[in-house]
């Protein structure tokens, strides 16, 4: 019997633990799930034969070794800077690992000792990354083998709400972590290279320097740029590509009128707001207002940002509550934080709401001197709040890619991305039985000229 | 003969040491000049009798005692995080000490061991801390003998070019540090309070909210918030002040198209920019435009910014040289430094032009139930590139004051600012006779309904 230690029960493991429950029958599985928090293990462990929930601390070096040692393979599903604890037992105890997070230089640096070991430490096996890369290392092989030469990728994922839940005029709610939401694209500009030409958006700039693009039967997105879409000329092996460019997903209209909350300031986590806890919504944006004593609120905020009352941004705001008598309640804190309460009073899933993943490639290239382009996309709605489009997407890549490591069809050894053919192609050919299909086109490219 | 220990011999030390010397016959002083660079120390110093010029390191704690122990007075004008060092000596060889710089923590906690040691360390005793604290505690103190409360105040510096060597489209050149003019206004909001409400400007409209005063003789100009004008409150005793604003003066004009860098994120010192070595200004400015084959970085530049071309922020962008083909010819720099590079081509100095201090506050308050209002304002000119404005703003009343205490004029012990009328109605009469004078008048004051 193969054991498979799942470190780390969060929202993001529900899907992942299900798939090994489903196949440890026929695949002779005992999994092992441990959290701080016992109940989040036994919550999606429920009462199978093959699955033990415990109650465990990660951080605690000697517990660890004992798990990790009792093992066959590891997942760590840990929040990413703890990872590299795990993979170091991994070494020592000659044990295979798989996390969902992005690789890191203490990561790479350990590859030789990896590699010594015999073993594998997977990473970036989530959706982005993950799904990300293999579904574009497939159109990028495929585009080579043909004897082709790419000359733009461009890729954009969003995580947000299925349309059958989407009721609010932002067309969006919280379906992952709220502050990082808020938080999203501050500390440096976003970076990429367009025509040979690296570009920066200043944080100022990125909500409004966005691209749309329209998904058959989804409508229309917009995408803001990622921080850093350079690193992935060499994952790709696209060093030379003269444009690469990575962004994040909303429907369309909602970076404008978010904007308007990074002018005011209302997203700086850098410094509390004077009285905090007894400030309402109302009174904390009108500290971000000039002062006139003759006007309301609303008329010097319209009249500050420039928004006519009839803008469908201002239906957006108003409809959050910015400008309503309640209170913050919160101790010191930052404007960000208060910004994340008030948005959580509004964006928070209700009970049958479902999340959804789009993910969307484009990809130019020259073959035979012609100008060629493949666009490529999924779109993925999840079952509930538990089995959600987040969890199926970032679950099923690394308990896929368990199953090939523990039947011995992935054969590598050290720090390892899933971009090469061998590892994707089985994983992407077994998440379409799960709905997770990118349907793939050939199109006229525009040309800029 | 007294011994005062100047340490020391920057740009802003000049003025004080001439006035030392100027004075030594008559005070019976010996002036002792301390600089890691001699020849700095050298130049001030001259041939004068009553002068010494040294080579000294103030962070070599046995040297720094040596010289201490053997002064009756000790000037600090090191950068500001070098003071306590300093001090701590003073405490331990029973020395005032004298420092321009704003008062830290840290300092504050010596305030028992100060006053046990029967000295004074006397802090923020410059142009900005300094000469804004005397200038205004003189009229508070003489509204509150009158009997009146003030209800709102507010105080604005620049350090400018003067009228006769300006002569480009900002109005401005560098006067003293660039590199706090590229990165000012940076970490974090602008905070401030009017009519008992506080107010938050975030970076991004810093230069948007700017306060428009006009001084006879001098035009206009405009004022942008300073970082924190909330310290002042306790400082000056007006705990309960509904109203209090501090900001920083330029020519008006300057900030609406300073803004246009802050908008494009060129003041942001957080990145490094990809080749920066070789790249050409234009190519640097052409690296914040999205992307576009047809247009020049200029039609793409005003486009994503939207400057008519008629603008006069147009004028002044185009004569800063931001689009030439000159090398950037630094390397790994971050946008803030290929900022400053291309500033400092344009703004600065030229032999023979002079600086300018402006210093503006305007104090309302309520007498016998009348609503009253008194403006004052200051202009000084610098003489030359060594006796600057700044240099005479803020070496004159560390000089004076230090005469004071060498002459047993102030008493008080401990840690302090010159907010104490002993102090300061001397110090200001004095500056007089140097041509620092205030314009105090009374005018109706504008009520806002």
């Amino acid at each position: 019997m193969k054991r498979i230690l799942v470190i780390g029960a969060g929202r993001s493991s529900s899907t992942m633990i299900k798939y090994f429950l489903n196949q440890s029958q026929k695949e002779n599985w005992l999994i092992r799930v441990g959290d701080m928090q016992l109940s989040f293990a036994q919550e999606k462990v429920g009462n199978h034969v093959n699955g033990e929930a415990f109650k465990f601390n990660a951080l605690n070096a000697e517990e660890r070794r004992k798990e990790i040692s009792n093992s066959d393979i590891v997942i760590s599903m840990l929040p990413a800077r703890f990872h590299l604890e795990v993979v170091r037992d991994c070494i020592d105890l000659k044990k295979d690992v798989i996390t969902p997070s992005y690789v890191t230089d203490e990561m790479k640096a350990l590859n030789e000792q990896i590699i010594d070991a015999g073993i594998i430490a997977m990473n970036e096996m989530g959706l982005d990354p993950g799904i990300d890369h293999m579904s574009a290392m497939k159109i990028l092989d495929e585009i080579e083998e043909k004897g082709g030469v790419v000359s733009g990728f461009e890729s954009f994922t969003g995580g947000l709400i299925a349309p059958e839940s989407d009721n609010n005029p932002w067309n969006y709610k919280f379906t992952w972590n709220p502050r990082n939401v808020v938080l999203a694209g501050q500390g440096g500009a976003a970076k990429f290279i367009q025509e040979g030409q690296y570009k920066y958006i200043a944080y100022n700039n990125l909500f409004r320097r966005t691209e749309i693009i329209e998904i058959e039967g989804f409508g229309k997105f917009e995408g803001y740029a990622n921080r850093d879409s350079l690193r992935y000329r060499s994952i790709y092996g696209l060093e030379n590509i003269p444009t690469i460019y990575r962004g994040t997903l909303r429907k369309i209209g909602f970076c404008r009128a978010w904007n308007i909350f990074v002018k005011l300031g209302l997203t700086d986590d850098s410094y509390v707001i004077e009285g905090s806890e007894d400030m309402t919504y109302r009174q904390f944006i009108n500290s971000f207002l000039s002062y006139n004593s003759h006007d309301s609120v609303e008329l010097k905020f319209r009249y500050q940002l420039r928004i006519e009352q009839d803008d469908y941004i201002w239906e957006k705001l108003v409809w959050l509550g910015i400008f309503e008598d309640k209170k913050v309640g919160i101790k010191d804190a930052t404007p960000a934080q208060i910004l994340q309460k008030i948005l959580e009073d509004k964006w928070t899933l209700e009970e049958n709401d479902k999340d959804m993943i789009v993910m969307w490639h484009k990809l130019n290239f020259k073959l035979n001197g012609e100008n060629k382009e493949i666009r490529s996309y999924m779109t993925y709605i999840g079952e509930d709040q538990t089995y959600t489009a987040m969890s199926d997407t970032v679950g099923l890549p690394v308990a896929i890619c368990a199953k090939m490591i523990l039947n011995n069809k992935i054969k590598l050894k050290g720090v390892h991305l899933p971009i090469h053919k061998e590892i994707y192609l089985p994983i992407l050919k077994e998440l379409e039985d799960y709905g997770i299909v990118f349907k793939e086109r050939e199109v006229q490219p525009v040309l800029y000229s």
